[in-house]
């Protein structure tokens, strides 16, 4: 093994790598993900030296072949990589030479691992991007569909967990809709900054070679070279960044997964979730378990973690490449594929949802959630609203005591804490009445709702 | 004090807040900061309440007054504030009715102090953002000038800080401008999603008054109001996402700075930091520390553990506003703090940097930096690129032995390895060849090099 | 300033340190809480050096003296900090050469600021370790007496947040406690590494000074001094290991706080929290908001992120002393106030918790919380475990749909699922019988639970 | 695959589980290696269900056979894992019934999954601690027969990478020493926690069965049975402990590797990594990189990021087992992994390292490294030490001015800034003067680098 992989570099070398050293280096086992876009690369690359008179067309046309034939290999199951090979890099450019001789060496001309891993790794990254702004879409569009269906249904609305006013269920959806929005702004943000091209950088310092940069920059759908062969090598931002705006989508899955497991459970039983989403136990025949929220929720945990891990991996390193940006693929490649797999599950999921009408509004009813209303309604009867405070807590200390809520006080009971109370007042302590008076853009209103769901929708028309 | 307290809420309470509660609670103590902010809020809620019919004229000029003087009181250091009234939104409020009497209660008419806070953070740091990108524009500035003056220095380039190849110095310096480009646009970007208004969203569900949210969004220079109040008092992925940029960018400057003190290393000494930068030991008399980038290096952790901190702060909240979020606000300051004076110490000694351009020149000839160089030149001689790899090899570890650089081997010696090298090589071995010949864009090459920096002058003019 | 700063080091320099650079460098703001242990630790370093015969007794006295004067100005509030004298240690060492001139700078002989503040850290955290500990200890006190009240209250345990079985409540709260007692260890096996000295490392090396270290370690109470004087002035795993058992705390305490949150929810109702720990709202009247628990879950980010900031700030930092380092005070202090804060709101609180037994126990009796007994009832029957579990889903199944629980049932309607059921099964589907079978070490029956209890108070004692 | 899922817990359920779902919330992947501990902690369960007359001495055999008979099957690699049976503990047991029939199924009794994975990964932590304890002594041992051979080798010490004094290399190698000295003493506390025997909390409260803890505790070497039920199936702490002991252990070699790095630059050239540990460039000759301090480097980011992960995922989770837990086994076995493989990899390395005297001895005579031996020089003569530091600070400027060092300088130029300076002064500006004046414990003086060397052999093998 030592033998083959210090054909890449042995020159200077008195001794061939230790064993432990060439399989703890070694990275073939977790970069071979990244084969189609090394390969597409190469292709543009091959392409390009031709068109700069590197290569001729004959050897240009033997190195597609080649790689082609690789990349079915690949996909069949039938390529044997080899950690004595160290990556995927050098894999292919040895099936190659295997496959078609000198030639396949040339491939290499002008260009080095450093610029090239990078080229590859922007590559997949993109695509993956493109794969979860669907996700996030597909999500979206389930949500937008449930809100719609549950404009006007009355639950309570929480702050500090407390009872605090009667919201309509499709307004809540339309909070994690808005957290949503965000996100796929940020990943299109993110998309922008990974769609540069390091290709051209070489070793750290450009070719000696005639590159064209703006041939593979146009092939590989970059929009633009990097601008400097140094940061080209050295920068992982847009890893780092890309796990931050997965971190903030992890957080807003973890608050929606907090409200579905709360929800879910006996003291709430605001909404079912269809078994197929759920699991048992082994022990106690009753249950019935959320586990797609969480186990979302929990994940955050591991896509936060990636962040870190890529912070540290970056703080203090010397410019250009160093060994430690190998380890920048796996946290990136889990980041990955933890976020494509919590949006997947959700977006099967949400749509399927079956909210529990009765209960919620029954919870509303509770908790004196239009003690707001009756002091706006005292204010408007001309009491300054710290007047209109006091008397609504004390009609509240009142309804604790006695057990009743706002609603279910008669006028007299309500008139013992201020004349100013009318007839009319059970008008705004209705929780549909309540709901209603909150009727402006952001407002939990159902009229609301239905509007935000008409522009939601258009919002996600014009992604397309 | 507590009573005092529990007059804006004590309606239902039997008891005062415990004393160390309320001081644990409390938040004036750091959020003071935004009383610019908070008063600015005010004045276009009352100026949008007056509009919408809901105060007088002569109500809101009071109230404009009384928060005018009230501002004037806190920059003349008059004002007092009190733990008592929790927070900086209640220790003007109170200050206001204390001046202008009952009107003063009447600001709060449709607003809570949810979408209040809220409000005010938002603005707090779209200032600060743009406070920070001037200072990342005078950075560049500083690196764009210094390069240009050092186009033409030559300094060995790294990669695993072994010597790879001669790169110039003042591509070294751009390689530091390109991240901070992406930085910069990383925080233009964030502020499009900081800029979005919650005033109006209230305590969570939006008001029964007749707001006007179109009117504080266009006063306060908001782009959009906030399209979901439940969304809108618990969100603070803005202040997550500042972090995260503010991450990166703190990140490259610990490249920087390590850099930095590796230079002005005694085995370095490529570069000297004026004494102003630096300080001496009280202990060692020969001593003079590179203390500027060493504690920028540092001050990385505490912008990393801000973005976990916040993080972690929101992960499993349930909708909407919970206490928890009280904590956003010391990582929030604390990081902008630092990446504010981390910035200004960079763009001040930045344009002082002094390089020792025989020293750097004199690295670049050790080291074998042009043995890239010799292969390629070997390739186009008709070696195939793998054997040109192994003779280079070979000559290399003839020099380490005899302890002569490649350029200093006689023909002779070279010939030893290949009699394909003719007399022709010298040239490719000078460092001057080598970089002059890593001509195109990006590449190294002094002429590329000032092609960049105008590029970079006229990227920086576009932004005004 | 500048002229003063530069006598301590100033006699290689040309010009005054930056005026911006100075403030960016000083410590003394954040630092200066250290001022007793910078004084412990001078008496007894000015102590030893007399022993060693390199300071008269009479300049001992002296420097003895003025320390105490000014311990005595700084705690009258009339010292003058200087942030141009950088740090608390310049500071003092300043005034006391005020005081008692020129035998004031001979405090500074054999030693150097790095193993100064590096004794002077460890003194300090090990005093709040201490402070730490017995706040601990007192909350696992009020949990304890807690615990031994409610060792008979029924309430629902909870897995997936599902109804799981019935516990009670005593043991819910000997859960907390043994958290609690985990992070007792930890701080104390954190002590041991904490209390080790630096001093005599005196720059990175040692000094020529003939010092005794034992004399200073025995003075200052220290376990040993470190072994190797590079080490000890680079050292900071203790307070990186303090903010690690200071994580794992916050961690616990988000447990609790994440319950007691649930429980005063109206939706739970399991317990309530006295008034004084509470804050209200100022739109909402109704609000009565358990701000101490969410503040306390929300500090938790804060202290993840002082450890990720020391982490960072570690991180590949070469041996010795790096200015970086200074970075190591602000996370470190922070996250001793936020445990010594959270402890001490939680110590009061918990104590006073009022729990609501009949919600619990109402809660308990639905959800199917003995299905399990049941189970093991028809195991003890001979049936197989497997098939047990599959009629008692069978029976949850019925039970769901028709609205009743398994107690709730007739013995014809559990007949149905299997003749195995007799008679005596009622006894295993009450709450008492359920919790009173889990009857060894560990279990939740209240037997258990009560000498849980013994064992907790005897452990306690054996701190003292 | 469904189907044969549900057969552990479908009574209640309406719908098989989705496929999506059962691949997402499955853990066979990963927790498979557990294989060993589970089966380990299964025959223990047995063995007590046997003594405590649940099972028959014939039942016992047969499900310890039939579990040896599967040890085997998959030690060979036969063993079909499948992951519609979640996990290891489910994939074994439904081996065990398919080969010895009913009585597989009664291993289960008085356990459930969420006691049995508790067991099984701190059987597994803990044997992966005693790997870990052994090869840090391996490294130790390293550094202490490297230690003792550098004993006189002279190189600079740094403070800021600037020249501070000069310090012996086996001193420099002792620090290490140190560092992970504390290491093993932070993995021997973790241990003490980790060695705690959750079996027997069931599902959460306890079982109803006659269990006997104390059997199955002493059988599988624990310390001690959890105390308390519910926190022994919740409690992660241990996992947290060993992620935080990993990430110091990490930070210190980060410190290692960027020393190393440093010192085969060109720039030191203090030390030659063999061949055998570097790697070289696939377009570089000369190269040869350090790669396995620069990937061990890297690594530390991922030890951090689980660290930070298992934090996250614990933060407010209520009580007890939650389906979030799942995500503690991930994090934990890439820190086993990661950490060993370094720790490996440095063990084997260390001892290979070879100094280059001459180079570390020529950096000490440069930088001024004897600069306090001079003002100390002056302070014996009677000077006070703040003018010492200025007269030496001002034959430093001399110095760099006119290219000497100070033991360079003749007697009539040291003597232009002081007359105090006499013809002896010439010893303490050697080097080894220096060094051996620095002779007290924790000193750098070459015999107290013996006796420490001493001391740390006394110690190693006190672990044994």
């Amino acid at each position: 093994m030592s033998n083959k992989t210090n054909q890449q570099w042995g020159g200077r070398f008195n001794e061939p790598t230790d064993a432990f050293v060439a399989r703890f280096t070694a990275s073939v086992e977790f970069d071979q993900r990244m084969y189609r876009q090394d390969i597409q690369g190469s292709v543009a690359h091959a392409t390009m030296l031709t068109e700069a008179g590197v290569l001729t067309e004959e050897e240009r046309d033997a190195i597609i072949q080649g790689l082609s034939e690789i990349q079915q290999d690949i996909e069949a199951g039938r390529f044997e990589w080899s950690i004595a090979l160290e990556d995927v890099h050098m894999n292919i450019e040895a099936a190659l030479t295997a496959k078609i001789g000198i030639t396949g060496k040339k491939l290499h001309t002008g260009r080095s691992r450093n610029d090239q891993v990078a080229t590859d790794i922007r590559l997949y990254v993109r695509d993956e991007i493109d794969l979860i702004l669907s996700e996030i879409t597909r999500l979206q569009e389930g949500l937008l569909m449930l809100a719609e269906q549950e404009a006007d249904t009355i639950m309570p609305g929480f702050t500090h967990l407390q009872t605090a006013q009667p919201v309509t269920f499709g307004h809540h959806l339309l909070a994690w809709f808005e957290m949503l929005s965000r996100d796929y702004e940020r990943f299109v943000d993110t998309r922008k900054r990974v769609n540069i091209m390091p290709l051209g950088a070489a070793a750290l310092a450009g070719t000696t070679y005639p590159i064209q940069r703006e041939i593979t920059c146009k092939l590989l759908g970059f929009d633009a070279p990097a601008e400097n062969s140094l940061d080209a090598v050295s920068d992982r931002d847009f890893a780092i960044e890309f796990c931050a705006a997965s971190s903030v989508l992890m957080m807003h899955m973890t608050r929606m997964s907090e409200e579905l497991v709360l929800w879910t459970s006996a003291q709430f039983n605001f909404i079912n979730l269809p078994d197929r989403f759920c699991t048992g136990s082994s022990i106690m025949p009753q249950k019935k378990n959320p586990d797609v929220p969480e186990l979302v929720r929990g994940k955050s945990g591991r896509v936060y973690g990636h962040l870190m891990s890529l912070l540290t991996l970056m703080k203090s390193q010397p410019l250009a490449y160093n060994k430690d940006n190998q380890e920048d693929k796996e946290p990136l490649f889990d980041a990955i594929d933890t976020v494509k797999g919590c949006l997947r599950a959700f977006a099967d999921m949400v749509p399927a949802l079956e909210s529990r009408k009765e209960n919620m509004r029954e919870a509303a009813l509770r908790g004196f959630s239009t003690a707001t209303d009756l002091a706006d309604y005292l204010v408007r009867k001309g009491m300054p609203f710290r007047d209109a405070h006091e008397v609504v807590g004390k009609s509240v200390a009142y309804g604790i005591e006695s057990g009743k809520d706002l609603g279910e006080m008669s006028l007299e009971e309500l008139q013992q804490f201020s004349d100013t109370i009318g007839a009319d007042v059970f008008e705004v302590l209705t929780l549909e009445g309540s709901v209603s008076a909150r009727n402006h853009i952001g407002g939990t209103a159902p009229s609301q709702v239905r509007a935000a769901v008409a522009r939601g929708k258009s919002r996600l028309q014009q992604r397309v």
